[in-house]
């Protein structure tokens, strides 16, 4: 049994009705509480050695648990109120607590978050984070709604937070070492360490996008997630999936790109008629976008097919993403 | 720092608006989503070696982390809605899975609530819920509304959850026996393993308490957050405190019943013409309440003193509750 059966198996129900619109099974459940807005809510447990090294950095690991459950509501396209944070740490120690702290309230006050509810205890550094955001009725993007023939886009550039990781795991030397420019290995563990959360351009794709996930696992296990729910398949070019041009170089760029989770790029699919307008959007985020492949009808077989363009081949997948139970 | 200082410290706000009605500092946030209603929300963290033994059986854990997170419900006198539920689990071994399951679902159809987000990580049994409840809009049982003049009451008997915890740890051989008849033994052992959220009796009570907690963590700490939220003191009469007649003749009776936590009854007060009420309240929900004591106006040397009745004398306190911190 791996994470997703397991989520399948015991946490998925049907059982909605006219308040909660949408159980799990998405990157937030939807309750509408209010006639004016749906409320968009999920949590995330991180721990250490699994979801972060040891040693981070206290101000970057309180950026990097906010940053990922902010991802999920912009992969909800919800404008994110409400936080609730509970933290196992081995001890109270004020000077860490004070840059952690200090590092939370900055991104909650960047995003208009309010901090609303909390647990602390004897732990061995392990954070969960509920989060609450919202969106006007009847929006919110969903994982179930990709059509036959829709562009898939994601966001930014993939690969970078995937290279950030073997970076840092050079330096725990937990890993081989291969070479890049200095100033692109910062770049690659910034993307690890402090990914940006895509919250303006979800919003602005609520009318625009028939489906959306943010990539947390890597690109094609979150495309599957998509693919999944919304009964179909899809083709994707590799050579049209962005990333740094000096990282092709590596020999686990494919893998990087395909698979690397941690990015938290938006995963997208509109309508082909919508091309310039999403084009326009994104120019306006100041995020670029790039149209990486097409949703067809679904083939039972497969779901997802990478070719290359340049000459046509197909690109053989072995491992799609990251399953928390079975990776290490 | 302890737990609390930390809490005051580093989580609490008055960051409220119109919408976010009370952030941090009782037993939920409170959150106007809708004009009808207040939503309640809070979140726990459970880890294994300190909130239960690592050895407990699947069905009494999921029991206890969901019994835990409906009294936080109970203590603000709200219905019990959704929760969200995040899983570190060494394995995902179904035969445990499945029991686990099992009693969660039993707990949540028991009391009408819906699960709506999990998540799943690789890690060493820990728990997070975060639960959701409503009241009608203006409504809420809070800590900060204490009287002077006010009846201090509890539901249940006190003290049954803190033997039982010590039975539980001679069983682990980590303290001293203590002798006490099977039956009793029994009843200690499952106040511990399965203790009773009292909604029904918090919802009665939402418009005759001016406050109230659920007794986690002792009845002196857990008074004590009352007291200082409401600007108060108390003093408590030792020999009202229920509890079962049993126990009496254990040397650790006095701190089970003061500062013993896990019990999960309701801690509240309300004004002394209410009594009539809160009996016959408590008799059609069929919990039994009793009056422990008197709200007094605030002295700032002392919170609380704790007398008995029979001959006047003041009983010395020395360790008022647990922390999750400083205690093992």
């Amino acid at each position: 049994m791996n994470e997703f059966d397991f989520i399948r198996h015991y946490l998925s129900s049907n059982n909605t009705d006219d308040e909660l619109l949408h159980g799990i099974g998405d990157d937030a459940a939807v309750v509408r509480f209010s006639p004016d807005f749906d409320y968009h809510i999920s949590t995330d447990m991180l721990i250490a050695g699994r979801h972060f090294f040891r040693d981070i950095a206290p101000d970057d690991l309180a950026y990097r648990i906010l940053a990922v459950n902010i991802s999920d509501m912009a992969a909800m396209g919800a404008t994110p109120k409400y936080i609730l944070l509970s933290a196992g740490l081995p001890k109270l120690d004020k000077k860490w607590l004070d840059l952690f702290f200090a590092s939370l309230q900055k991104v909650l006050k960047e995003y208009h978050i309010k901090l609303i509810g909390g647990d602390t205890v004897k732990g061995d550094f392990v954070f969960n984070i509920t989060i609450i955001g919202e969106t006007p009725k009847g929006l919110g993007l969903k994982r179930n709604g990709a059509n036959e023939g829709d562009d898939i886009w994601v966001s930014g550039k993939l690969g970078l937070a995937a290279a950030g990781l073997a970076l840092e795991k050079q330096k725990h030397n937990q890993n081989n070492s291969f070479r890049l420019p200095e100033k692109i290995k910062q770049q690659c563990i910034k993307q690890f360490l402090r990914p940006t959360p895509r919250i303006e351009l979800g919003k602005e794709l609520l009318t625009m996008a028939h489906s959306a996930i943010d990539i947390s696992d890597g690109l094609l296990q979150d495309l599957g997630h998509i693919l999944q729910q919304s009964q179909k398949s899809a083709v994707i070019y590799f050579d049209q999936i962005p990333s740094l041009s000096e990282l092709k170089s590596c020999a686990d760029y494919p893998q990087w790109i395909l698979s690397g989770g941690d990015d938290y790029e938006l995963l997208f699919t509109a309508d082909t008629t919508k091309s310039a307008q999403i084009e326009e959007i994104a120019y306006e985020c100041c995020i670029p976008v790039h149209k990486i492949g097409t949703i067809i009808q679904q083939d039972e077989s497969v779901l997802y097919r990478v070719f290359e363009c340049e000459n046509g081949r197909e690109i053989q997948i072995k491992n799609s993403g990251f399953d928390h139970f079975t990776d290490d």
